[in-house]
């Protein structure tokens, strides 16, 4: 990130740069925000934000990358080699929602960033919009082929999957006022992700579902 | 909508400038969009668009409220008396998805309203959100309690049917070029629409669906 000029650098500074710019982009949008008010939000001057981050443009970028990359990390996790379809979807989906419910400005930036329809959004819809959604379809597809899952069209049912998890978070600050109490707030997030997953779940699977639980843990018989 | 200065007035101009400004509202928002260039792509003056709508404030609440104007005719049709909870809730979802697929510009403006956080959109949440999410609470808990739905979150299942049904409009100028194929072509919304029906009903039904279709004609005996 440092353009390795010298080695005075402090990268907590360049945190900090990247965390107030992350607010910023996502409540004032790339045309709206303001290095100067990015850099006192900080604690740190103009001259360290450009020196870190070249200029405005690629400030918004860095910012989605550290946004993608913390979401790639967390949703593509290793593969279980013994895990059912199911198992491996609602893992995937499950993560997905995680991310969602602990980085609040993501939702916002990406609408943004597709509103705008910045370049940034043609780097974005290649390097991650597209693998996730084949990562879904593949899933979806999966459990189709091990019979775990209804016969449905599988890229039509990773477009509802994204739809049903993201639109949640991306409409909480809307809806909280709607309904009258904040969507956000962990106990609302922890009902919300459970009701979303038995949606899910029953949506998809093929037979009636039973009260099965995937994470019982098995009786020790020592 | 004339304020009533005089009888020199053509309506056929007003519709013109407030398709325009549909347009221009959803393509650039509130904030981008110039007086100036609806009034051109409407075929007429600036004064006439003044004349008819005050400001560019209220022509964007003017184009707002024409357009739920129409999604309220559209949804809230007549009770069927004799319709069963799940005909209501496909009739009332149907009908949403409906109006979406006919209405490009819809989600777009609402996502900007929602965005920008104009005063607008506090008119909107009061007078039409709440009413949307309350009448989907109520057709769900109708299902719930007619036994023909699984006992789900009402709340929750309202949210995760706007967000099914909704997203996919708000995001297929996007997902297309991922993709690689125009998701809002009439084939692709009517893929759309059965894939969507299909996993809804299969979330909410309480026993394992069956493949009897409520549009199915009975057979006649003359």
């Amino acid at each position: 990130m440092p353009r390795g000029r010298t080695k005075v650098a402090n990268p907590e500074t360049a945190r900090r740069i990247l965390a107030a710019a992350e607010a910023h982009f996502a409540a004032q949008g790339m045309a709206g925000a303001r290095t100067e008010e990015i850099a006192l939000a900080a604690h740190a001057n103009k001259a360290m934000l450009y020196y870190y981050f070249g200029d405005k443009r690629r400030l918004h970028r860095a910012v989605l990358e550290n946004l993608l990359r913390q979401l790639r990390k967390n949703v593509y996790g290793p593969e279980r080699p013994n895990a059912t379809a199911r198992e491996r979807l609602l893992q995937f989906v499950g993560a997905y929602f995680d991310f969602l419910a602990s980085h609040p400005n993501y939702p916002r930036l990406v609408q943004r960033a597709a509103i705008e329809a910045t370049r940034q959004f043609e780097w974005m819809k290649r390097e991650y919009m597209r693998p996730f959604v084949n990562k879904l379809v593949s899933l979806v597809k999966g459990g189709i082929e091990s019979g775990e899952f209804r016969r449905v069209d599988p890229k039509h049912t990773a477009f509802t999957i994204m739809g049903m998890t993201t639109s949640y978070f991306a409409a909480a600050p809307i809806f909280s006022s709607v309904v009258g109490h904040d969507l956000l707030a962990p106990e609302a997030v922890r009902e919300r992700r459970v009701a979303l997953m038995d949606f899910l779940e029953h949506a998809l699977m093929r037979a009636k579902a039973t009260n099965t639980k995937m994470s019982t843990p098995k009786v020790s018989t020592r």
